[in-house]
C-alpha cells in the first residue's frame, strides 16, 4: 500500500474533546471519524488492526473447540421478555418498533439470542458440551460515551455462550477460556491485562471474571492486594475496615446541631474525624419500593452492587417524605422509626464513641456504641473498599485502588437464560434439566484503543506487530531522486513478494511530515532509503519503539529485514 | 471438524412454509435458524461458507485498490436528512430515536455514511481517484421477506464506493468493477450470472447495472433478446410493441356498454382482442397530487420506473373524485376533460379501429384512430416489455421475460449526494466541483442461497468446492470396527496436516443418516472407510455431485485426494 493512496487524514493538533491519548491518536492518524455521538466509522489502518485482533481471538476460540455462528443485531423484543431482561435492562437496550408495530431491540449482549439459536439442538445430554461464539456489531445506547474506541455506543465484540451440563464441567471450561483470553491478551500486545473477580451486574449467575488494562485513564475501578494478589473491581471487592474501639465507651448524649446535616458539617462541628461518625443512606428498594438505611462509618461509601446483591432487588437513592418518620440529616440508628428497617455495614461492628443523627431536627448523638446499644446486631459487608483497607483473604490493611480498562470478562450464569427461556435436556436417567452457561465477550475496538494507550509515545501508538495495520513503514527520503526512489520502488516490489506487509512513502514530502505520520501510524519496523545512505551502500531499518537503529547493507536488506520481522511474529 | 460436535439440528421434513430449496435445504441441513419474520441466526456451516465468499470478495476489492472500511450500522438521521432520503425513502428505512429523543437508523445502504467518512480528505483533485468498501451487516424493514435468506430484513452485504473527478474516470472504474464481479459469481461458482441494464431507482444517478442468476425462482424479471444480447431488468426495459394498423379505420362511433368496466369486459362486450383498445390507468403526481391518465395498449402494463423517470417525480395510483370529471371505467382520450393532462404510450402510436373509454358513464368509443384523432401526439415508452416483444437495440420481435435471482448491483451516481452533502474538491484550476460517485453492492448471505439454488439435487446443496463449508467429507461406515475407526481416525488426522479440511463422521448411525446428513451439508469430495472395503485395502474417494466415484490403495489415499482437492481449489 502506498500512503500517498490511502484515505484518511492526519494532522497535527490534538482536538479539544480528546481526554485520553488513543482517542486523539485514533483521530489524529486517519484510524477512524465521529459519525455521531459514540458512533464512528473506521478507516483502513483501524480495519487492519481489529481484523488482525478478531482473528486471534477467532484461533484462540477454535482451540476451545468453540463454533463460529451468527447472531442478529437486530432482536425480536419477545426474546428479551422471555428472560425477563427486557424489563429490567434501561434505556441502553435501544427498543423501538418494526413497519408493523413489532417491538424489536438492537442486541447489546446475546444470551437470549444464543439459547435460541440451540434450545432445540441441546435437548439431550450427549450433545454436552458445547461452545458457540460470534464476532459482531453491537449497539448499546451510553449515557455518556466517551475516550474515544473506549466507551462507544456502537462496537464490534467477540461474545461466546458455552453450555454445560454440570457445574464441574461449566468451571473447569471456564479455567481454560480464562486462560485462552490471557493467551489473546498476551499475543495482541498485552501481556500486563490481569483478571480480577467482579460482580455479574445485569447479566446474572454467580461467579464473574473481568480482564483489566491497569492506567490511570481507565473508567473502572479495580482493588488489589499487593501481600496476597487478592484482586476484585470495585463492584465486587469485599472491604473489612479497622474498627478502632476506644477503651472508654462515652454515653450516648444528644447534642443540639442547628443546620447541620451533612457528615463533613457533623465532624467539623464536634471536631471528630469522620471515622469516628456514623454516616446514614437513606434508599428505596425497587421491587416494592420501600424505604430503608443503611448505616456505615462516615468515611466510606456504600458499594451498591453488593447491597443489590445482598436484597436481591434493584434500589435507588430514597425520596423522603414526612411520612417516613425520617429527618433528613438527623437520622440515626438510636431511635429510628420502628417502620424504617436499618442495615448495618461491617465497618461500624464494635465501634464506639461515634456520633449520628438524633432522628429529630436539629439533634445529633454523640457517644453511640454499636455493642452497647445494637447487642444484637447482624452486619454486612456493604462498602466500598478503600486504599489501605483490609484485604479479605489476607486481612492484611494493603489494599490499593487502581484505575483500569475493561478488556473483557467472562461469566458464570447458571441457569437463569436457560430456567427463564425453557431450555431443557434429558439427562441419562430420562430426566429434564436446565442446562447451565458461561458467556464470554471480548470489545474488540475497546481492545485496539487499549494496545494504544498502553504503547505509545508523544507521537504516535508503537502497535505490537502481531496487530500492526502494516509490519513495516518503508521511507523514500527525497522522492524527487531516482536512484533512491528506484532503490525503494525495489524494496516495496521485494519486500512485498517475501511476505511483508508494507506501508510505502514515496511523498515529495519534507522529512519532518514523513515521520510525523510515521509516528502517528506507528507501524514497529522502519526501513528508511535516502541518497545519503545510498552513497555508502546502506538504508537504515529502526523501530518505532525505538530499540534499534541499524544500517543494513543495499543488498543484504529484504533478507534481514523479513527475517527480523518473521522473527518478531514468531 | 467432527459431525458428532457440530451445533445444529438437521431434519428430514421439508418445513411448510419454504417455497424455494435454499431456504429449505439451509433450515434442514442446520445452516441457520429463523430468529423473526426475516431475521435469521446462522449455525457454523452457513458461516463458514459467507466467510469464503466474503474472502473471495475481499480479494477482488483489493485488486481494485479498494480500501476496507467500517461505516455504522446505527446512522443519524441527520446524515439521510443531507441527502433527502430521510423523506424520500419509505418504510423499509427502519427510523428510531436514542435515549437524547436524537433520531437514527438502521443504514440498508451506506452512500451517506460513505460520504460523511471521506468529505474531509477528498478535497484536493490529487487524491482522486479512491475506493472504498465495507463488509457489513444492513437492515432493510422489508414488508415480505420471503425465500429464506433470498429476502431478509438483517442482511450482511460488500458495498462499495468508489470518488472520481470525470464521467470519464467513473465509467473505467466501473467497467473494472464489473469485471470484477464476473470473476467473483465465477469464483464463487456462479459463472451463469449475467450482468443486466437497470433502473437506479431510490439510488439515483444514471447508468447501473444488476446481476442476475436466472432461474424460475428469482423474484426479478429480466428481459432478454436472444437475437443481438440486449439484457435489462423489467424497470429499465424499453419495449416497442408493433402497431397493426389495419388498412381501413372505421369511423369513431360511441357505443351503450352498461357496467362495463375493465379491458377485459369491454373486448368480451364488442368481440375485439385487447391489442385493439386503448388502457386508462390514472395516476396522481407525488410532488403536487395533479391527477393524470396514462394510456396505451390493452394488453399492456405499465412500467412505473419508466414513468417515474420521465416524470422526475414519484407517482400512485390516483383517487378518482367527481371534481376530475373523470368516469372511472368509462376513460378514454376522446374528450378527456381539459384539465387532465394525458400521456400516450408508444403503442399507441399509428394504431387504428381501437375501443376506447367514452368519457361519459355506460359509453365506449369504438373506432379510435389515433393519427386521425390526435395528428400531433407525443409518444413515448411507458409500457412494461412482454415476452414476443420487439427488441429496443434490433428491433426483432424476439423479447424473453425470464425470472433471477439479483445477486449484485453496480450504479453510476453522478453527484447527486456529494452534491447534496456538500463534498467539494479544488480542481487544477483552483475552482471547487462536486466528485462523482459510482457505489457496488454484493448481498453475501444472498449470494449464499443463490448459490444453492444453481447448484442442487433433491438431497441438498452441491457446494463448490471454493465456498464449501468443509472440502470432503470422511465417513467412517460402522465406526464400531476398530480396524475401520482406527483407519478413518488416520485418515482424519492426515488430511488435517495436509491441510484439508475435513469433517469428519465417525457417528454410530446407520448408512442412511450417515449420507443423507452428507447430502444435506453437500461437502463436493466424500472420503468413505468401510470393513468391506478395508478387507480389499481400500477406501472409496467420490463426488457429492456423483461425476466421480473410484477406489483408491489405502496407502495412496491422502495423498491422492489431497491432490484431486488442491486442483479442484486452483
Amino acid at each position: 500500500m502506498k500512503l500517498e493512496k490511502l484515505v484518511g487524514e492526519r494532522f497535527k493538533e490534538r482536538p479539544a474533546d480528546c481526554v485520553i491519548n488513543s482517542h486523539a491518536f485514533f483521530l489524529r492518524g486517519g484510524y477512524m471519524k465521529g459519525v455521531a455521538n459514540g458512533i464512528y466509522s473506521s478507516f483502513l489502518p483501524l480495519k487492519r488492526i481489529t481484523h488482525k485482533i478478531e482473528e486471534i481471538i477467532r484461533q484462540e476460540m477454535d482451540a476451545l473447540d468453540g463454533q463460529e455462528v451468527q447472531l442478529p443485531v437486530v432482536l425480536p423484543a419477545s426474546l428479551w421478555e422471555e428472560s425477563g431482561r427486557y424489563q429490567s435492562v434501561g434505556a441502553e437496550l435501544m427498543r423501538f418498533s418494526d413497519r408493523n408495530g413489532s417491538p424489536l431491540v438492537l442486541g447489546m449482549t446475546h444470551e437470549e439470542a444464543a439459547v435460541q439459536l440451540v434450545r432445540e439442538y441441546g435437548q439431550s445430554y450427549g450433545r454436552y458440551p458445547f461452545f458457540i461464539y460470534q464476532i459482531q456489531t453491537k449497539f448499546r445506547d451510553e449515557a455518556r460515551p466517551r475516550g474515544g474506541m473506549i466507551r462507544v455506543r456502537e462496537f464490534t465484540m467477540k461474545d461466546g455462550y458455552s453450555f454445560h451440563t454440570s457445574e464441574q464441567d461449566l468451571e473447569a471450561f471456564y479455567a481454560r477460556c480464562l486462560e485462552a483470553y490471557e493467551r489473546i491478551f498476551q499475543r495482541v500486545g498485552l501481556p500486563e491485562v490481569i483478571s480480577v473477580a467482579s460482580d455479574s451486574g445485569m447479566m446474572g449467575g454467580g461467579v464473574s471474571h473481568e480482564f483489566m488494562l491497569l492506567t490511570p485513564v481507565g473508567e473502572d475501578t479495580v482493588v488489589l492486594c499487593p501481600e496476597c494478589g487478592y484482586r476484585a473491581n470495585m463492584e465486587a471487592a469485599v472491604c473489612r475496615m479497622e474498627n478502632n474501639r476506644d477503651e472508654v465507651s462515652a454515653p450516648l448524649e444528644a447534642v443540639y446541631t442547628p443546620n447541620i446535616h451533612t457528615i463533613e458539617d457533623v465532624c467539623e462541628f464536634l471536631h471528630s474525624p469522620q471515622e469516628k461518625s456514623c454516616k446514614a443512606v437513606v434508599y428505596q428498594r425497587e421491587d416494592d419500593n420501600s424505604v430503608f438505611v443503611l448505616f456505615l462509618r462516615g468515611d466510606l461509601e456504600v458499594n451498591e452492587a453488593r447491597l443489590n446483591a445482598y436484597l436481591g432487588c434493584g434500589i435507588r437513592p430514597a425520596v423522603i417524605t414526612p411520612e417516613t418518620g425520617l429527618h433528613p440529616g438527623y437520622i440515626g440508628p438510636v431511635g429510628l422509626p420502628d417502620s424504617i428497617p436499618m442495615l448495618l455495614d461491617r465497618s461500624l461492628c464494635g465501634a464506639n464513641n461515634l456520633s449520628c443523627g438524633g432522628n429529630r431536627e436539629e439533634y445529633h448523638y454523640v457517644g453511640l456504641d454499636m455493642a452497647r446499644e445494637f447487642p444484637n446486631a447482624e452486619y454486612h459487608d456493604f462498602a466500598k473498599a478503600k486504599e489501605g483497607g483490609l484485604c479479605p483473604v489476607c486481612g492484611k490493611p494493603a489494599l490499593q485502588i487502581r484505575r483500569g480498562i475493561e478488556v473483557g470478562n467472562i461469566f458464570q450464569l447458571g441457569d437463569k437464560y436457560t430456567r427463564s427461556m425453557g431450555m431443557q435436556y434429558l439427562d441419562q436417567n430420562g430426566e429434564a434439566q436446565y442446562p447451565i452457561m458461561g458467556c464470554y465477550g471480548i470489545g474488540v475496538g475497546r481492545l485496539a484503543a487499549s494496545v494504544c494507550e498502553a504503547r505509545h509515545d508523544d507521537y504516535g501508538p508503537i502497535w505490537p506487530v502481531s496487530i500492526a495495520p502494516w509490519q513495516l513503514h518503508l521511507c523514500c527520503m527525497r522522492a524527487d531522486d531516482s536512484a533512491a526512489h528506484d532503490c525503494a520502488d525495489r524494496f516495496y516490489e521485494e519486500l512485498q513478494k517475501a511476505g511483508v506487509e508494507v506501508l510505502y512513502d514515496d511523498r515529495k514530502v519534507s522529512a519532518g511530515v514523513m515521520f510525523s505520520d510515521a509516528d502517528l501510524l506507528g507501524i514497529p519496523f522502519r526501513l528508511i532509503v535516502s541518497p545519503r545512505n545510498l552513497k555508502n551502500g546502506v538504508c537504515e531499518f529502526s523501530a518505532r519503539d525505538k530499540s534499534f537503529s541499524e544500517q543494513l547493507p543495499l543488498d543484504e536488506a529484504v533478507r534481514l529485514v523479513t527475517g527480523r520481522i518473521r522473527e518478531a511474529l514468531a
